[in-house]
């Protein structure tokens, strides 16, 4: 058995060795290179790919693929809008994601940056730098005295309830489906509107499907209170980033998390030192004291990159082997 | 009734006004200035008077209130290092402090920061800052993931423990007193030897008495893990800067987490912008990507200076009118 792996990272390796060490019937190759027609011909003679990049997956590259005989491909992300799945499927693909490699990689980068927000940790670091030891008047909020509001239950925001509830805030949640659990802890409130009025903080942790684009704006932000925290880590379309941007100037929003940019593809996991953005509102919000912007790490943790690499490789084998997995995308 | 209050600062103002209201029968009357020899003419006629300062209450400044026909002081913290106690008790002081304004605050704080040293959130946000928006290669780690070591389960410490609790983290916990809910959860460990060996991260709560200064120093450090985060916003002495600073040289520990230092009086909570530390080791430890300074703002948060001007104006009136105060300081 043979795995060929495209794009592999530095920080991927001490994974990828582990795998391999535990996995002393399979060999593996891989390169830093991406997958593209041209770098699909080094996989030949391998009987599965694991790959991770925002590239397109063409037909062409598909086809490439498919010419060695390879008709799998296994992502270790979870993203497959960048698939050609017309081609795929007529090419007889087999597809695996990884969809849940760490939940709490990206809640504990939500809880923490909000909490530095309540915190004016970014002033406080800012003056420390420039020798200021003086507190104020730069005094902080506590974590347990707000009401924080959690716009979807899926695995994400659950695991930021706990994170939350470990500091003492008050809960309030709301979601199109209940989970369970959050019920039974009367955590829900019955519509959006009420958790508006209710949240000093906001955070966002649903998919960005139709519905729910730009669902923060003028007029839901006109619900919430004076001074209310925002926190998105989840997609930068959910934001009507001119909205905000208002209401930070007007004071209604009091501070943002933003670890997603509306327009981030092709500006984030990018170097811009020296050169301008082709959106000037970024380097307006990256240079406020009171907004934490990140380039979509919130999941980038030695133990998110880990499941990555060995979630993706156990399905390769799987796939390659004939056996079920339930990291199979159905397409 | 009357209470006069002294080194009121901007902060602390809407909690004054708060308690003010809520006490019509009470006539409040306050000043920017520190309690000294001059200004203690100021309070004449006041019942009380409520005190927050660094500046030594000398034998002459107590004797400039008792002048006064006051024999009572009420602090707004809890140090009662800087008093004259022999003069107090000679001319017959009655004295009350807040021993616990809000242990959350500093909790939180240990817990934001610990977190961020683990999220490499220096570096990231350096990387920010200058338009570099690659992720690799600052990858994070994750709470949950790690074995946290908190020294001293008294107020603060047990507070961390929820929070770190919340975020999934395994805790190991010691105390020369057990406090009955810790054991219970069996998180202590024989000793400090044992918790060195078995934490990833190593938080301080302890006091700064006498067997507790350096205990932080080359030989605890060498029993500690390969590549320990350490936490102090506890106090200064209970470590040995030349050491840690020699350990974040070798890499033995990974970062370092600092809301006190050892030489802070006099430089802390002062700017010095512009003016050289007398201390050049500060300057170092302030620029690391892998170390954070504050200036002793753990504590600084407005829950916690509500509770500093509510229980100290409390204490006063009680005081005052001769009831019992469990705020009361036995000298
Ligand atoms: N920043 C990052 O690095 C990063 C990494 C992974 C995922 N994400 C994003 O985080 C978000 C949440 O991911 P997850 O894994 O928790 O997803 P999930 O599918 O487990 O949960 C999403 C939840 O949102 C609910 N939902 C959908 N629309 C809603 C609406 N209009 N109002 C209320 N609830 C609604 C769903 O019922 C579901 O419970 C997604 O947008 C995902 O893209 C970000
Ligand atoms: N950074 C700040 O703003 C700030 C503010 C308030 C307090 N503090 C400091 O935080 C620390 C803890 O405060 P607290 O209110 O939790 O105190 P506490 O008295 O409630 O708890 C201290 C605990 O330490 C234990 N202890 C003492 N010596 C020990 C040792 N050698 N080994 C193990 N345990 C030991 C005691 O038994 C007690 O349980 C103190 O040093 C205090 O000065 C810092």
């Amino acid at each position: 058995m043979k795995i060929y792996a495209y794009g592999i990272r530095d920080d991927e390796k001490p994974s990828l060795k582990e795998w391999e060490t535990a996995h002393p019937e399979v060999e593996v190759a891989f390169t830093q290179e991406l997958l593209t027609p041209e770098t699909a011909k080094n996989a030949a003679g391998a009987d599965g790919v694991v790959v991770y990049q925002q590239l397109p997956y063409t037909r062409e590259t598909l086809q490439a693929l498919a010419d060695q005989g390879i008709h799998q491909m296994s992502l270790r992300n979870v993203g497959i809008d960048n698939i050609d799945l017309k081609a795929a499927k007529e090419l007889g693909f087999k597809i695996s994601n990884v969809a849940a490699y760490s939940p709490n990689a990206i809640a504990e980068h939500a809880a923490i940056q909000l909490a530095r927000i309540l915190r004016r940790s970014k002033e406080l670091d800012a003056k420390v730098a420039k020798r200021d030891l003086r507190w104020a008047p730069t005094i902080g909020r506590e974590v347990r005295m707000q009401t924080v509001g959690v716009v979807g239950t899926g695995r994400i925001g659950r695991v930021l309830i706990q994170i939350l509830q470990g500091f003492g805030a008050k809960i309030v949640a709301y979601d199109i489906f209940k989970n369970p659990d959050i019920d039974k802890q009367g955590l829900y409130v019955d519509s959006l509107d009420e958790l508006y009025a209710k949240s000093d903080v906001i955070s966002l942790h649903v998919p960005s499907v139709k519905e729910n684009i730009h669902m923060i704006n003028k007029d839901s932000i006109a619900k919430m209170k004076d001074g209310v925290v925002l926190v998105n880590v989840a997609r930068g379309d959910l934001v009507d980033t001119d909205a905000v941007v208002a209401a930070l100037d007007s004071g209604k929003v009091s501070g943002m998390v933003m670890d997603v940019y509306e327009n981030e593809i092709g500006i984030f996991n990018e170097d811009w030192e020296g050169k301008k953005f082709p959106d000037a509102r970024l380097d307006d919000l990256i240079d406020r004291p009171n907004v934490l912007v990140t380039p979509h790490t919130a999941f980038y943790t030695t133990k998110a990159v880990l499941e990555m690499v060995h979630q993706s490789f156990d399905a390769a084998v799987a796939i390659a082997n004939g056996q079920e997995t339930r990291n199979l995308v159905k397409f």
